[in-house]
């Protein structure tokens, strides 16, 4: 497939470009007024996650109303465990809450995985369709999903935590049903994730979002492995790890077959390159907060940042999601500094 | 003042032990059944924190019950911005909140600060004289404050919080008057540890627990330089900073007179090591989920990690405060395993 503006899978690819790409985590969101009209039309989040055209709506929104270089599919991490049988509630202002947890490996058998858990996920795969008719090859369109640690965490503590030592103990105390849990995860977001590449995806972005709550030996031994399974089963396609708070496992991720790596604003290019090596191309990593300052103060400080990654093998990003309450003339004027850019 | 069990200052003096000494962030808390029993006799935590003798209980509590080579004097970081004029609630399995907020420079005008607020706090001085009279000369004894950059983190957010953005948002937007709110945070916080020091400390640790959430660059600007500050007014004895998450400061730190850096659970021994040079001492650095495992992979996992940072230079905790509910028998399983460790 060609696209009228194919910058973002060019540099994806590692190929050189006359600037580099530019997209915002959660571009599809509340900075958007006119998300914010949309999504009061449903009457909570997963109604509006579970329906295709309400969600692919959401999804070409930022592109028509930002300029960004890609789109990425509007939907949620937490849609895997729930079609796996582990159901939860997004509860406004607050996240997302597991009525039951996974706490050993009766919970864990009884789980669906594979194609039988993603079969339930056929309206993100619609989603995806329906974005890509609506963006109608202007750019290229990317899918995503929770890496499996991060879905674990989830299911075993119940909820977001400041510590997540609920999850962390389970990998100290039963370290065998925490991979067969890990394994079950796995199965599932491949299915998941082959299904959203039929469905049009052209990059796929894995969000390890707890990923610096764990030490690097037991990231090395409880996200590293399935990270390399999910990669190694989509060869079909270029793929982003963001793995935030995981600075440690740069050198891992040189090692596993991702073509993107996310860096949160943290982490200094240089820092990243030399661990990476010359061939990954590097994601990132404005910080959010960056974009409550002055436009001009924007400008200045997203092309120094351009400057420290270097020409080549760098997507413009920022280090996490764009906060709910950026003002959405900050939010252009990134995108508008990026696309000012040139090498 | 010399000590029964000296190992802990002449460690975090730089010269060589038969062991690493051994002591928990948090050890005086939750964990020890007669931290709790003690506890249930006030209404709520702060009355408790500012009763000299029940915090001078709380503080030689686990020197009895657990055998750590140092004692910390039981108290808040947060009693620093109360001194200064800012009051805060302690509210029960969610933190501290703050009613009041500062917004700008006019709230930040009409904070005390120095000697004004440290006179606020005499009920930590007492503390201390008191524990160091329980104590009876068997160990040193630990002061503590939040870094600047931490107290500020609170008085402008208002509570915890997963990222900080309105604090991080009023750097970028103020910086003028970010910096008067940590000077003033600063003189305060160098006259309180003063006043410690004198009420018979024999060591400071700097608590910079939201480290973590700024960018290298902005640690330089908002946070190294009060650390600095705060360091060269206290020559008097030897201090510690411990900065979560802020592993790309470790070359700053290096620079600091602070003779001992603490490391979170993320952050390899070897790594610390490379960046901060030979000359400091390590603490650190045992995840706290760590002593959820069985008391035997405790000990072997205790003894790997001494071995990692090698001999000397070295004083053994965890890399964040021990989880309350921890069991009593492992935190022991944990003191013991350094104690049996020999070089």
């Amino acid at each position: 497939m060609t696209y009228q503006n194919d910058l973002f899978l060019r540099a994806a690819r590692g190929e050189k470009t006359e600037r580099p790409p530019v997209w915002l985590m959660r571009q599809a969101g509340r900075i958007l007024p006119q998300y914010r009209e949309l999504r009061a039309k449903f009457p909570d989040f997963k109604a509006f996650v579970k329906t295709p055209h309400a969600a692919a709506e959401a999804t070409v929104q930022p592109v028509d109303e930002l300029g960004v270089d890609a789109a990425i599919v509007f939907s949620d991490i937490l849609v895997v465990p729930e079609a796996m049988g582990l159901n939860y509630e997004m509860i406004e202002a607050k996240g997302p809450k597991f009525p039951k947890v996974i706490t050993g490996p009766k919970d864990i058998d009884i789980l669906l995985d594979g194609d039988a858990a993603a079969a339930h996920l056929v309206y993100v795969w619609d989603a995806i369709a329906e974005s890509k008719k609506r963006i109608d090859g202007r750019i290229p369109l990317i899918g995503f999903a929770g890496a499996p640690w991060t879905i674990f965490a989830y299911m075993t503590e119940g909820s977001g935590s400041k510590t997540f030592s609920v999850a962390r103990r389970m990998l100290y105390q039963q370290p065998e049903a925490s991979h067969a849990l890990l394994q079950k995860i796995t199965t599932t977001t491949i299915a998941y994730l082959k299904g959203q590449i039929a469905a049009g995806a052209d990059l796929l972005q894995i969000f390890d979002s707890w990923a610096g709550e764990l030490s690097p030996e037991q990231y090395r031994t409880f996200a590293v492995p399935y990270l390399r399974q999910i990669a190694e089963a989509l060869p079909e396609i270029p793929k982003t790890i963001f793995a935030k708070g995981a600075w440690f496992a740069l050198e891992d991720f040189s090692e596993l077959p991702y073509q993107v790596v996310g860096l949160d604003w943290n982490t200094p290019a240089a820092f990243a390159r030399a661990r990476v090596g010359t061939e990954q191309v590097l994601q990132g990593n404005f910080d959010p907060c960056g974009l409550y300052a002055p436009p001009a103060d924007i400008e200045r400080n997203v092309h120094e940042m351009i400057r420290q990654f270097g020409p080549g093998k760098h997507i413009v990003n920022l280090g996490h999601g764009v906060y709910p309450d950026t003002p959405l003339d900050n939010v252009k004027a990134f995108v508008q500094a990026v696309k000012g850019f040139s090498w």
